[in-house]
């Protein structure tokens, strides 16, 4: 065993230092692709033991890879060139609420769900809600700065966070923002840490933003025949003085999907559906309802459903969220994308994936936040077909392009990690990569703190077969 | 002349490079303390001429200081090291609206009042609305991340920006963040730029976020015999569902010196008034204003004014807007400053501020948006009166003390610029100092760009005498 191994055993319980091969194993992948074993797993409960494991490594030079429940969709915790990784998942999950304040401090092992649950009982909310948000830790969300539906409305993780506890690569703890609405002293540092996807530093510790919850939700089902209809439909909402909470896509191959798997009642002849949730005073869903059932009528929806009752509603809810799972049926592997556009362009966008399909005779399924431009294009394969993966990778190198093109990015809310680094400087040029490799640089001289990750290695490519 | 004075006519057209002491002295101030004269103006249209200065600043060592207004309260434009001031008001103002992506790309030199205007032809608006909006210009308040009453619902100017077209310290032009609503691609160094009050890059361009603009407000202010019962309220009123637009502040002092100034009708004997904006449907500000009279009443209000007529309501705000030139007709001198704290400690930090106006005998006065905690005390004072003036520094001093010890933060939206910087470190540690200054020094080798703001010199102390 090496001697640093048996040195972290010196801060830190053995019990909750891994080292069989069984358990690496078992933290060697995420949701995402690839598979790569540590030398030791440390499961740490409090930041003196991170601050020392990340002096340790520091010094000896190994690599640390934090690690919240490894839902990540790009390779955030993967272990890429071994080293420790540091397991928050066992954490004490503490949540100290401040209703007054509007305020939450919680723990980097907190359920994302947990801390709006706690919230609701005080007539609040934590705005935020990605889709793993019942298995994700807050500490996950936080360093990949995840979205979720209501980022339409309410934005994105890195919205709602005020102030950081963190401990920096040689291991000081420090602390970031506050615990004020309004912070402007200094640079700032708890913006830049949320979505660098645990490379500037270990987050043991967050003050959230609270917000008083929406009294009522109204969910709105809309059909259409053609999915520039619905790609239309969706801008003509935003500019007509609504702004919905939700507004999800599904195209035709994912309402099939859905309907094969749990059938839920969506209209599987439509070529796409918008699902729509307004939130707000009873009085005023009522009107904006009617507001969007005219503009649906007029963008030629085939099909405008209103739930009867909140069951109804949920069952459309539960529809999309069986999205993932439902095409995982459809083929053994799924390459999920992000890639994301100006709301305008979306149309534009789904043509572009029909001309892939066609083009690399692909199975790309798509459905997503359409509201925000953020869709989620998904590429059905078989990673034991060799030669079909080398397509898929052609495939998502030309959707980057194609988002890029439109004026989008390559990732809006699952990150870079490490399949999307390979094509980091197509995206922010050879100059804007290097002013971030500095930050990166300075932080982190020695380079320990999730390696492999955001940032390109000399060479890299996006690889998804393997020989 | 100076050589890399002349070498700066090279690029520039002579007539935008101002050397007359005249010119320079109407640029050795701002809305803050202190007169500092550069020795060169120059006034930049287009980011290749703030290439070539900052390429040259960089070879020569030069100090720039970027400028909009002037109207910064915290000295972020003040060549406090001489050098170049870099003007960007000059700038062609150009505003490229998208109404359908929401979105919106303009130039440094708008002024942010317009930006607003814009978007509301396509019944948009852009939320921040810092009260300097209509002299102010955005590159200033990206540079601040300027705040204002709609921040309380809205946010800042940080949380309505997605991406940045900048000229680093070395002369490199690179574009930040894009046109999407998500984006996590990479270290966001839109936001890390957006707040760092021109030390870490010039903005010469931006892409900012527009909403639907709500289609109606509701106006409403509430007087109190206390000021503790006015602290009470607001928490009250955030907890209970409701989230005003605006929620501003204005003690009796304030109130007296507005009508004395320009009598608006505001109840001169109350201890405090609150005005409130509701913004939303029409149906739902009935139903919330009924439900804020019962919970004003509840909190043992001495007065509900809801305005009969839209004239009536902007008396209200125009005279919340009167406050500052209204005080500062009270004495000469006004040190302003925006310590921020958690919102339920408001009435705290008002009594702090009581004991400080008795221990120093100084005339001090408070306002702003209570709503966020982010209030605005003054100190009414004579810079003449350097005996005074010493006392206030103390006071100044003590208040910062005052707000970190409750939880709070030394600005919250003014920025730190030079008068803050000394106290820096009290907030943030050695620690967390010398992390923000890495990522300066990583930028910014040379440290040309915005020296003397933000980050405290050796020994700087806050000095508003002149003996």
């Amino acid at each position: 065993m090496e001697k640093w191994i048996e040195e972290l055993k010196g801060f830190v319980p053995e019990s909750r230092v891994l080292t069989s091969v069984a358990d690496r194993h078992s933290y060697s992948f995420d949701a995402s692709f690839g598979e790569h074993l540590p030398d030791v797993v440390v499961q740490v409960k409090e930041k003196q033991e991170v601050s020392d494991v990340l002096k340790l490594a520091n010094r000896c030079k190994i690599p640390v890879h934090p690690r919240g429940s490894g839902t990540c969709l790009s390779g955030g915790p993967l272990p890429v060139h071994g080293g420790i990784v540091l397991d928050m998942s066992q954490w004490p999950a503490s949540i100290d609420l401040r209703p007054r304040d509007l305020t939450v401090t919680v723990a980097p092992s907190v359920l994302t769900a947990n801390i709006n649950k706690a919230a609701e009982e005080h007539g609040l909310m934590y705005a935020p809600d990605p889709s793993s948000a019942h298995v994700a830790t807050i500490g996950g969300n936080l360093a990949e700065n995840s979205g979720g539906p209501r980022g339409l409305k309410y934005g994105v993780t890195k919205d709602h966070v005020l102030g950081l506890e963190v401990v920096t690569p040689e291991g000081e703890i420090i602390q970031t923002g506050g615990q004020t609405i309004k912070n402007v002293t200094g640079i700032d540092l708890t913006k830049l840490i949320v979505g660098s996807e645990g490379t500037l530093a270990v987050i043991v510790g967050a003050t959230l933003k609270l917000m008083p919850k929406p009294p009522a939700v109204q969910t709105i089902m809309v059909a259409f025949d053609e999915v520039r209809k619905a790609g239309e439909a969706i801008s003509q909402t935003l500019t007509s003085g609504i702004l919905p909470a939700k507004m999800e896509f599904m195209d035709q191959a994912c309402i099939t999907a859905v309907e094969n798997f749990q059938p839920a009642g969506l209209p599987v002849d439509a070529a796409a559906v918008i699902i729509i949730e307004l939130d707000g005073h009873p009085e005023t869903l009522g009107v904006e309802r009617g507001l969007i059932e005219e503009i649906m009528q007029d963008m030629g929806a085939e099909e405008i459903l209103i739930p009867k009752s909140e069951e109804e509603a949920a069952k459309l809810w539960h529809a999309r969220k069986q999205v993932s799972p439902a095409i995982a049926k459809i083929k053994p592997t799924k390459v999920s994308e992000d890639a994301t556009v100006p709301r305008s362009k979306i149309p534009d966008f789904m043509d572009r994936l029909q001309l892939l399909k066609e083009k690399y005779d692909l199975e790309i399924v798509a459905f997503g936040h359409a509201g925000d431009g953020n869709l989620h294009p998904n590429i059905l394969c078989d990673k034991r077909d060799v030669e079909e993966m080398k397509r898929v990778e052609m495939a998502v190198e030309e959707m980057f392009q194609a988002a890029l093109d439109l004026g989008g990015t390559l990732s809006g809310e699952h990150g870079i990690g490490t399949m999307k680094a390979p094509f980091m400087e197509l995206e922010l040029g050879e100059v804007g990569l290097d002013m971030m490799k500095r930050i990166k640089d300075s932080w982190d001289p020695n380079g320990i703190l999730n390696p492999g990750k955001v940032f390109p290695e000399k060479g890299q490519k996006l690889v998804l077969h393997h020989e």
